[in-house]
């Protein structure tokens, strides 16, 4: 089990991934540009993904969204000292849903300029 | 332009795709279904998908679920004399999003078994 944070999210083991929940976890703006973020630059400082990310909200938002990813089995936190750091559990998804996330990564999120 | 069918779906053309949006349509389980299934078969009446994907719905209740993947660009309808047949729009999907139908379409949507 992982799960060992300070708070009461329950990350899954792969084995327990849902297709259906992983994809409604990706299909949001703002989740979306999260789990890129982190699939660029590795783990992060939790402050640091909203700022570099240019997500504009407040942090209990942005915590409400990092529950999300983090309970579909996308995102893990750790807490280091007074800081969560959070990355993508990229291992486990290619085991599960082989491509997937190599596919949204690179994919082109916005419409094509035309 | 697509979108000569005979109701009020509008279905978007590829360059007016957005990830956030196909992702939501596919984060359904029945949905999914549906996808996978035409995915398979190909080009499919609607009465045969509902009933051969196994989907306890009604008629109504699939028609949402179609009007949602046919709005995010996922399925495309096409209606001959009093049938409506619908098929994946594999080539404009490959096109925005590269690889990512393929890896929705043979990942494992369940958990594992253990």
């Amino acid at each position: 089990m992982l799960g060992s944070v300070m708070d009461d999210v329950v990350e899954p083991p792969a084995e327990d991934f849902q297709l259906a929940r992983v994809l409604a976890a990706l299909a949001d703006p703002h989740r979306l540009a999260t789990v890129r973020f982190v699939a660029e630059h590795g783990e992060s400082w939790c402050g640091q993904v909203m700022e570099e990310a240019a997500l504009p909200m407040s942090k209990s938002t942005f915590s409400h969204h990092l529950r999300i990813l983090r309970e579909a089995g996308v995102l893990t936190k750790r807490i280091q000292g007074a800081r969560g750091y959070t990355r993508l559990r990229k291992d486990d998804l290619d085991r599960r849903f082989p491509g997937l996330m190599d596919s949204i990564v690179t994919a082109d999120p916005e419409p094509a300029v035309r």
